[in-house]
């Protein structure tokens, strides 16, 4: 605290604003210090979070700039500034449809490498091997493993795949948990709560390396293809997110504004979406429901649709799987795509499941990650991935419908039964009932415990295919069952709104897979609207859109039940990002108020503007690592002086003058340096974006505002009086206190104060 | 200005506020007022705007006061606290589901009574009077005009059919007028830019009436069978949200708060567009791009999204057009689902197309609207009406196209032709190519021109509908151009891509029909991923959503090049409702200043908060109707007293006294009434939610805050200082500015400060 109570009361402060234009050049003039200090980027640690404000101000001023240039050069410079903006968002959307066809292409070969390999090169996979042949003739050119080997004993050949199975799925996955550990460790997990954090305007510059975006691309590929159980979806937002930060390195506009930049990555995050599941609405929407990020900003929303746009036309013109089209798991509807009420039932039982297993999946996930940490689990990263990968391979080579990749299995639950179509493990059997049933719900089981486990491991790791295929198999399950029993009692009143000959199908167990997917999907991520749409541009089912809708309705019912919060929300509290939810706040019993949450003007430290020293200031900036200090007059605020700049402005200001000069004496108060010629003016350091707030506001209208306007701070004032202080960390603290694990994984230690 | 320059200077100030508790009803008991005049719901006359921060406090108070409820009573309050909410929610969407369902019954009829009837009764429309007939039977039920009066001659054929056709339109289109004349005025054009202005603060009570509901469903399906140039699709809307607003007077919680009243239109408003065009999810996100209210707010898109499913069932549920599908206009294809990159070429061009054609669209109708309320039209709207409409009949029964209703004319461009389909009025006919392409371009423009004339009219009216059939229109005759062409130079490298075989057909024209459609709507309403999901939840076309896409985009890029709003913007700023546009503002060439838009304090009419007299604050608030008075202690800011709030409690408080005390003196300093007893204390009359910027702020910023948070003004303080106030209007007009057509068609004058 340094207050000098001695300094007169109220300088005649009127004429440096009134109808002056705001300008920050302007401004700098008046100061004694060189222009290039509020020009130059602000530069943030890591851990840190951006100044919104002071960001979009900068923006502004350089966008303002170029249209003051005139003639030739400003045309150029005003269209060179919008095509760079583009040419990032055509290059990424490229890009990343690229890089998605060629992780499918990948994948596809390590896959069916694990099992057999191709006579004409090893370098085909099954598909492209067989390619050619008639249909009924029989692949020849593909060779399993035993066969290559001519291993002609039963045993010796269930050995032998077996063996080579779990063998590859170990080289995989520690191959990739190597890659991460010794080059990129942020390539680790799904990516998608860093960037949320990222783009709520947290710092995390090693998240976006050039070295994450290959490592997470390789291995992505190797750690799905190995078997583990998880996804390339969410990874693939990551590296969307990467590629779209190196190309927009390229451009000083991009590189140097931390808002423009989040721009870039928000859009960027929709094409990743888009090219994960081929749906390029679902990825905007994704972006606007999940991310939040677009929302209110057309500009943000209207790029990340041509991006998605683009990186999905990128896609079906490469064409990875040859089928020319972006629908990934195409539904056939052998019904009369007329759905009846009584199938509500299974539905919303559906939903139900889906619910209370997609929180459990994320109990349990989060109970795991913090015993990996707290244990010497922790300290062998690459053995866990490959001791997991090993179990995993082992139980899945003993259940079939767990051997092959999720993809694979996800495709054939979502298919239905037709004479035309080779039965996909006896599933169209009626006789077999029981036992798909127990087979199906066994692997949802096994599925839900190794995606608990193995999301959180040192491999890059999606969970919305494992969370589809989970889904899939119990929706699967469901729709036998019902299907059954309408084969029982058909003529009971509850099934009679089916079609009476026996020959229609009236229950499409194929379509309750998809269902339960989204159910399930629904469950743990908590997304609605985006998951609707991406369900339905993944299967082609616009006709069953209502069911998804309500099938979802119910598990995010179900879901919040256990807890509000999804699993991203859960793991961005597990790292303590500083990410401020955007749901509404809602203090329910009313025992918190504004003014037991701020910091009360006692607890600050506030720099007295009238006058102090060089040496004070300096010894503060030494001192504490605030992002700034409240200036006032007495008790009346003055401003708000950020700590950055303040250092910045004194290393220039000491290295002018001798050490002695610590003394020298400086004001915060313009008028006040203009009759004091001897006082330094340090007035132009001071923020011009301050909010200040009455004490008796409702918390909720704080955390509503800081939401809103990605606010570092608020400050509050009564009569012109500061009384205190509200920081972003305080409302996050306020707003996950509820969660058990809060910060059990943080990286960073986060700046409380200031 | 009222300035007391003598009081003193500095009260201590500081018990009053540290570390107390916020409640209204604490602040209550400080004050000689009795507690209901904060508890009390704010009254807002029509063509004012609310104040949100107020209401959203007056509502947190609320649910406050139920949370501290204890035992059954609070249980049970709780759960009619929320159960109220949905039961709104559900019996809206089942209601709108049900009136949509009968108004595609009633105008199908409207319209089939206008050629012909049917002899099993009066009452039964074409379809199901011809139903149950073997395909290939003729109907002989259903007999048109001259048949049923026995004209046997062509040319009294001709004429009695004409007639009749003119005559029930005018009949029609002119009972509509009356109607919305005599009884509900706000039944008129679309309703959406009212309800945007709505869901935005407006206060247009008169909008939501139970008549309005009931004039605008009438009119709506005589206006749109009358055969104008008009849809039923925002009007639905609008239908919608009276019905929510009916409903939701009969619990208080929603009738008394303005926000939450706000909350149930933003859901019902979605549920509107899920009825109108059978999609759940594009009314969703038509209430998330569109109308911009529900972004943010987790809570009202989720509402939004059950409401739309819970209308979208209903409607399927009642299935109006027997097809038990939601998909209205379904597109069957006959290629191979695949697009050719040459396409490419005519889709860019059909974007191109929609966004010229519809900013010209957009133009013209504003032009014609100004034209009308300046010219002796205006005085006689319903005699417009009928002579627009027997213009529009006569006219139409001239063209093939343009004789029957809108949406068959759609429903049969949307799909291809097969030999399996009659042929629709020759369209499938190569050789007639020209006729055909000139009888399209001529239907299109027509309908221009009529759409630009009646949307605007004393009818509901919509202008989906005409938009997508003016862009069908266009889309088909280029997709025929593209045919023909393909056609003649089937070998040209440009066709290569397409199947080799001639029997394949390559271009869809029918596609291209969907393609112009949504280009057109893009450049008419600017909307891109709602509308994307809105035309492929229309048509069924869930593999051709690039296409659809990538013209929309182009259609919006040109689109603006002729000017940034839509029609519904446009519309917002003719009637001068203060409504601000979501999109950032940008001041491009930094003319303006916070400085300069801001009020000075020296034309602001403030209080002097120390003391002042009950006479003096009863003659500011009969004088003014601003919002609110700043009070001011010296020059320091105290803070804001609202307008209505003041006029309450003065009345109360001279009511008690005699007239002659008047002079009786009061004080807004908590502190001061303390230590003069005298005095009365009205500092619990201050709004507390005031947020204060400092001058220099950027004005982009202060536009920001107050499009996100909401705020009918901001105030300006430097040092403390009370420096100006900007109010909503104020950046309305900042906004608007530069629509030379802003206020032509106002009702209410604004206030403009305070």
């Amino acid at each position: 605290m340094s207050r000098n109570e001695n300094d007169p009361l109220f300088p005649n402060g009127k004429d440096d604003y009134e109808g002056e234009d705001y300008d920050v050049s302007q401004l700098e003039e008046h100061s004694h210090r060189p222009p290039q200090l509020v020009t130059q980027p602000r530069r943030y640690k890591d851990g840190t979070s951006i100044d919104w404000l002071y960001e979009e101000a900068a923006e502004r001023e350089r966008r303002r700039q170029i249209h003051t240039l005139h003639g030739l050069r400003g045309l150029l410079t005003l269209v060179s500034n919008s095509a760079q903006m583009w040419m990032v968002i055509v290059a990424t959307g490229i890009g990343i449809g690229v890089i998605g066809a060629w992780l499918d292409v990948l994948v596809r070969w390590l896959g069916d490498i694990r099992e057999g390999r191709c006579d004409r090169g090893i370098f085909y996979n099954q598909p492209v091997c067989c390619s050619g042949l008639d249909s009924g003739e029989i692949c020849t050119s593909w060779q399993t493993w035993s066969e290559y080997l001519n291993v002609t004993s039963i045993l010796g050949q269930s050995l032998l795949q077996s063996l080579i199975y779990v063998a590859l799925a170990v080289v995989f996955s520690g191959s990739a948990a190597i890659l991460v550990k010794t080059y990129a460790p942020y390539a680790f997990h799904t990516g998608i709560p860093e960037i949320k954090a990222i783009l709520g305007g947290y710092v995390l510059d090693a998240f976006l390396s050039a070295w994450t975006l290959l490592i997470k691309s390789l291995g992505l590929a190797l750690a799905v293809s190995s078997g583990l159980s998880l996804g390339k979806e969410g990874p693939l937002v990551h590296v969307s997110c990467c590629m779209a930060r190196l190309l927009s390195k390229l451009f000083r506009q991009l590189r140097q504004n931390e808002a423009q930049k989040r721009r870039i990555l928000a859009a960027a995050a929709a094409a990743g979406v888009s090219v994960a599941f081929g749906s390029p609405l679902g990825g905007v929407l994704f972006g606007l429901e999940e991310l939040d990020t677009l929302s209110g900003e057309t500009d943000v929303m209207w790029r990340g649709f041509v991006i998605s746009v683009i990186a999905a036309v990128s896609l079906q013109y490469i064409d990875p799987f040859g089928t020319k089209k972006l629908v990934l798991f195409g539904v056939s509807s052998v019904t009369d795509d007329v759905w009846r009420a009584f199938e509500l039932i299974p539905w919303i039982t559906l939903g139900v499941i889906g619910g209370a297993l997609g929180s459990l999946l994320i109990k349990l996930n989060v109970r795991f990650a913090v015993y990996r940490r707290n244990s010497a689990l922790y300290q062998w990263p690459v053995l866990e991935v490959i001791g997991v990968s090993a179990i995993t391979a082992a139980v899945s080579y003993l259940v079939v419908f767990l051997r092959v990749q999720s993809s694979e299995l996800v495709a054939n639950l979502f298919v239905e039964c037709e004479p035309s179509r080779p039965d996909y493990h006896g599933l169209c059997n009626p006789t077999a009932l029981w036992r798909n049933v127990f087979l199906l719900v066994l692997t949802a089981l096994t599925k839900v415990f190794f995606t608990a486990w193995s999301f959180g491991m040192m491999v890059p790791a999606g969970i919305f295919l494992p969370t589809i295929a989970i889904g899939a198999c119990l929706g699967r399950a469901v729709g036998l069952v019902t299907q059954d029993l309408h084969r029982a009692y058909s003529d009971a009143w509850i099934f009679s709104a089916c079609p009476s000959e026996q020959t229609i199908p009236c229950v499409s167990p194929g379509f309750y897979s998809v269902i339960g997917a989204a159910a399930m999907l629904g469950g743990v991520t908590r997304m609605t609207i985006s998951l609707v749409v991406i369900m339905f541009e993944l299967t082609g089912a616009l006709s069953h859109v209502l069911p998804i809708m309500v099938s979802v309705m119910t598990a995010k019912w179900v879901g919040e039940a256990f807890g509000k919060e999804g699993i991203y929300p859960q793991w961005i509290a597990l790292r303590n990002y500083p990410w401020i939810p955007p749901h509404e706040y809602r203090d329910r019993d009313g025992r918190l108020t504004t003014a037991s949450v701020m910091c009360p003007v006692s607890q600050l430290v506030v720099i007295e503007g009238t006058k102090t020293t060089l040496g004070h200031l300096e010894q503060l900036v030494r001192s504490y690592d605030f992002n700034g200090f409240p200036v006032v007059q007495e008790e009346i605020f003055l401003g708000l002086v950020g700590r950055e700049k303040l250092r910045l402005a004194l290393e220039q200001l000491l290295s002018e003058r001798s050490p002695t000069e610590l003394a020298q004496e400086c004001t915060f108060i313009n008028t006040y340096a203009m009759s004091e010629p001897d006082l330094i003016d340090l007035s132009s350091l001071m923020e011009v974006s301050v909010l200040e707030l009455r004490t008796e506001v409702p918390l909720e209208l704080v955390v509503n505002t800081i939401q809103k306007m990605n606010l570092r701070q608020i400050l509050f004032t009564q009569q012109g009086k500061l009384m205190g202080l509200i920081t972003k960390s305080d409302i996050v603290d306020l707003l996950t206190v509820h969660l058990p694990h809060r910060a059990a994984l943080a990286d960073f230690v986060e700046n409380r104060r200031g």
